[in-house]
């Protein structure tokens, strides 16, 4: 049978997805539509776990779930026995509402709002990674009227800052995440938060990018944070039990892109663990519990999403473009990022490409599109195409921009599909209009 | 009484927001939250319905819904006796929802599906703005099936792109809206279109851009577009009665902007009408009706966003956050296009700014800003922020990223606040999930 990355294609051309006909699951659900295979999002967390396994570290992959974010995700990972972070008090929510164990979150964010903490914190979320001194105060008071010591970690920038193949050491830090070890800043917000009778602090975390392919960098990040749990060792007497260190593993997106499979995510998650093993000990240290915080690794290149063609306008000596029923509204990457994507008709996966086309989405905007530069075989409207990897913020981004409806969620498993969401009506869109 | 634009400063240094002290609507709405002043939306309806009246032209303009879709905006339009655009069946949907009459409403989009068009044609829609051959011969089918004629435009591109001073004059449109009149197109698709028996072609529409303050590329519009009403006319003999001029008039977001007072829409639209009436005289053609399409200048400077501080975030010698309650999820026009807008603190109007500050927003996401550069007195946690100009793309762009709640919209006149938009709950964001 061939393969599409990790897809096959059946002899009749079609793409098969999570086992079942493309062409089927287009049938029974419609355009546009967001899928999952759910066997490739547990595939990802076992080689996550098996990082752990093979480096003998103790700690847990903790899902980001701001990357897609419903209950039927929340569900997996709690089958998966990983822990999830959340952003905001509408992803605590949801997690809570599939009784999602309360002490395997984290809670993360730059302006958790008075509402959100309070919520957080008397739900007994594990933990809390600070921001700011204003939510230090915060949590100090909250948990201090609720009568409970709260966990907390401080959110660090270490100075290094990595994207795909590239990383830089840096100590201008202009993020408006955390606080930089370079200019003290980290050393004062921690001694703030040591004073604070409610909380608990457990460790440190540190986010260093996204889309890395590049181990060198999370291990300059390791250095970097191993370094400064000796000084406040050092200084302070200070033993924190626990490291954090953040997302940021890559996924495959078009041509050109790096392929990882996920036994390539164990690999790079191992040699990560073993260089915090190396660290600490090198320096006497505690070996600390560590958390690495995985989002789009996990469930991206699970994901697909099909649309229909409305129309092929070709302005000649131009441009060719295809107009497909979904747009910014349903993936606003490109006009956010011009994020590529990898376009194909999920019924032609054999045939040849024979003409290049802008893939357009129907939003009345120039720039809603799908991808620029797309060859096709032979496209006319009423055929179907479909985006590879958009398993991660896609649906957790999709607005109702023009009032149009955020297509379903359907996840695939051993053959079988299912909703996740539901697809939104016109009466759902209304349903806060006065 | 001290001035902001159109916004009047209380003696307490208070903004007053359709005559409402904002310390007053913050209490009662909290944050964030976004404002409109239906006394503004009237008075810009009235500033072009006047251009009508002093051009002693017939037409309309038609609310380009886009900008800001709910029950209530259609209810004011209603009540203003404009036209409306819509672009999708959503939009559509909310308008009929509140008994808006179908006859007045032009139907726009790249790719209408076929059950918007079907939802349309059904609806008895005024007019359906076409847009690619397989749309033609869509509404051909559906309007056969109802036994229905429907009356249609063409969107056409005349060559000009405008965008606030400047525009150019090219006949290589790459736009994925429209057919070129240039490259013989425009003809072709009229003459499909005209060959089919259920569809009524009344005229063409053109949009040549948007924060357009350049009246002249709106006059070269219009010399192009009744050059080809007459090159039309003597060719085939067609009579076209209605022309559609698309939207696009600017609209004040920041210092450095141009500032129209309501009576330049009117001069604008004035000046463009007479051009319509002088053209087609001049080609003894029949003096078709205009219509006119604005949607930002409508509501854009009608609205206001509030905001809560978070938190202020000092970076030694690189830069000041703050963070706000809101951010890309109810507002991502700097996400997408570094838009520019003015930030002020609402309660301190007259007190003058000491310290520069980018204003962050709450995602979880290093390009989640509001606005950079912002000059403020004195800020700390807790205080308030207000955003002008956000009236349009704002709540009709807004997501649930990260499971963030939409902000409800207040409708503000005669000193009485009302929801438009009620505040999105957790319960409403998970309403879907299974």
């Amino acid at each position: 049978m061939e393969k599409f990355r990790h897809f096959t294609i059946g002899d009749n051309g079609h793409l098969i997805f999570g086992g079942i006909d493309s062409e089927d699951l287009i049938k029974e659900y419609g355009t546009p539509s967001y899928f999952l295979d759910v066997s490739y999002i547990e595939s990802v967390c076992n080689a996550y776990k098996n990082a752990y396994i093979r480096s003998e570290m103790l700690g847990s992959i903790s899902y980001a779930s701001k990357a897609l974010s419903c209950k039927e995700i929340y569900r997996i990972m709690n089958n998966q026995e990983t822990f999830i972070d959340v952003v905001s008090g509408g992803e605590l929510f949801t997690a809570l509402s599939v009784d999602f164990p309360a002490e395997k979150i984290f809670f993360h964010g730059n302006n958790k709002t008075d509402e959100e903490l309070d919520f957080a914190i008397k739900s007994h979320v594990g933990m809390i990674v600070i921001d700011s001194y204003e939510e230090a105060e915060k949590i100090q008071k909250i948990a201090e009227k609720y009568a409970l010591t709260q966990k907390v970690m401080i959110r660090i920038n270490p100075g290094v800052e990595a994207h795909t193949h590239h990383y830089i050491q840096t100590a201008k830090v202009d993020s408006k995440f955390g606080f930089s070890i370079s200019n003290g800043e980290a050393e004062r917000i921690i001694k703030f938060t040591l004073d604070k009778s409610n909380l608990m602090l457990t460790g440190l975390h540190c986010h260093i990018g996204s889309q890395i392919f590049e181990k060198k960098s999370f291990l300059i990040a390791v250095e970097k944070m191993a370094s400064f749990y000796y000084e406040l060792n050092k200084k302070y007497g200070l033993i924190l039990n626990e490291l954090n260190l953040g997302g940021g593993f890559g996924i495959w997106y078009s041509e050109g892109d790096i392929e990882f499979s996920v036994s390539d995510y164990t690999d790079m998650l191992t040699d990560v663990l073993l260089k915090v093993k190396d660290e600490f000990n090198a320096k006497n240290l505690y070996i600390p519990t560590v958390y690495f915080e995985p989002g789009r690794s996990i469930v991206g290149e699970a994901g697909i999403t099909f649309y229909k063609v409305g129309s092929v306008k070709r302005i000649p000596n131009i441009k060719n473009y295809i107009a497909v029923d979904g747009g910014m509204f349903e993936n606003p990457r490109f006009a956010l990022y011009q994020a590529k994507y990898t376009v194909k008709n999920p019924l032609k996966m054999t045939e040849k490409g024979i003409e290049k086309f802008t893939v357009a989405g129907k939003c009345c905007e120039s720039g809603d599109l799908i991808a620029e530069d797309v060859i096709l075989p032979e496209t006319k409207a009423g055929d179907y195409l479909c985006v590879f990897s958009t398993g991660a913020y896609n649906y957790s981004m999709a607005s109702n921009y023009n009032r149009n409806p955020v297509p379903p969620v359907i996840f695939v498993k051993d053959k079988k599909s299912y909703y996740a969401v539901k697809k939104q009506t016109y009466s759902d869109i209304i349903r806060n209009d006065v």
